[in-house]
């Protein structure tokens, strides 16, 4: 399924979480899903944490890429962008704040749950969830700030 | 070199980020230098951003590890374990902050510097910053909870 990272700029499609180009890394999917925004994953079993549960970085990049991907969406659903080619807007993580409220297994896909809390210019507040068989194991806020178009281009 | 990491019971030591016995996991080792707390680390090609960048996952992912493997230490110190076999405590992340202050750049030694704020009971809170080329790039605060010695064990 096609998510707001395949259209991105290929310079900014690397990423190790959710760059298409990345073939080394996470390649995460983000989409709206009503009007939350939505990106599943299912962990490896190297991903562990303690045996059985799942590596608290591995949930913090899950969050950071959902909450750039989220922001990105929202950017774009303001603008009246149609991602129709690599037109998508592309955001950077500022802040990213991880709490984890329980051990997440380590097996079940997971779902990402965002919600844009505030768009202000290039700026977009996301609030996330983790759920893993039903349950909430972690929540998070990224703070994303938009790069401009010609950042980091070759 | 030896971290503290090294100390952890081998029920402990599958940790993607700072297990030892995690083959396909970054190995992070953390120690005492002087009275701080010092990771390192050099991010491999696929590790990237933004290209020419270090991911952001990854470095909460470094900030997170450096954290548990501080707490550790504090714990261990407080206690006065001598750590001569897998006696070290284990403590997991209750919450995570991670600030990204200037793009970290791919390629040089990252240096995770740690500061410990509190000891209190089995709750331990740390102030990490990033450094690249002698700059701090990303600042950082983990708040790690000691788990039980038999949470996880076979």
């Amino acid at each position: 399924m096609n998510g707001i990272q395949d259209y991105y700029p290929d310079h900014f499609a690397h990423c190790h979480g959710c760059g298409r180009l990345n073939h080394q890394g996470l390649q995460l999917k983000t989409n709206w899903n009503g009007n939350e925004t939505l990106t599943t994953f299912i962990p490896l079993p190297h991903h562990t944490a303690i045996p059985g549960f799942v590596y608290g970085g591995l949930l913090a990049s899950l969050i950071d890429c959902h909450g750039t991907g989220s922001a990105a969406l929202a950017l774009a659903r303001e603008r009246g962008i149609e991602l129709t080619q690599h037109n998508a807007p592309r955001c950077v993580t500022a802040s990213l704040h991880v709490n984890f409220k329980k051990a997440t297994p380590l097996g079940p896909e997971l779902q990402i749950r965002g919600t844009i809390k505030e768009v202000k210019g290039r700026k977009v507040v996301i609030e996330a969830e983790v759920i893993a068989n039903g349950e909430v194991c972690v929540t998070g806020e990224v703070v994303a700030v938009e790069v401009p178009e010609n950042f980091g281009a070759r």
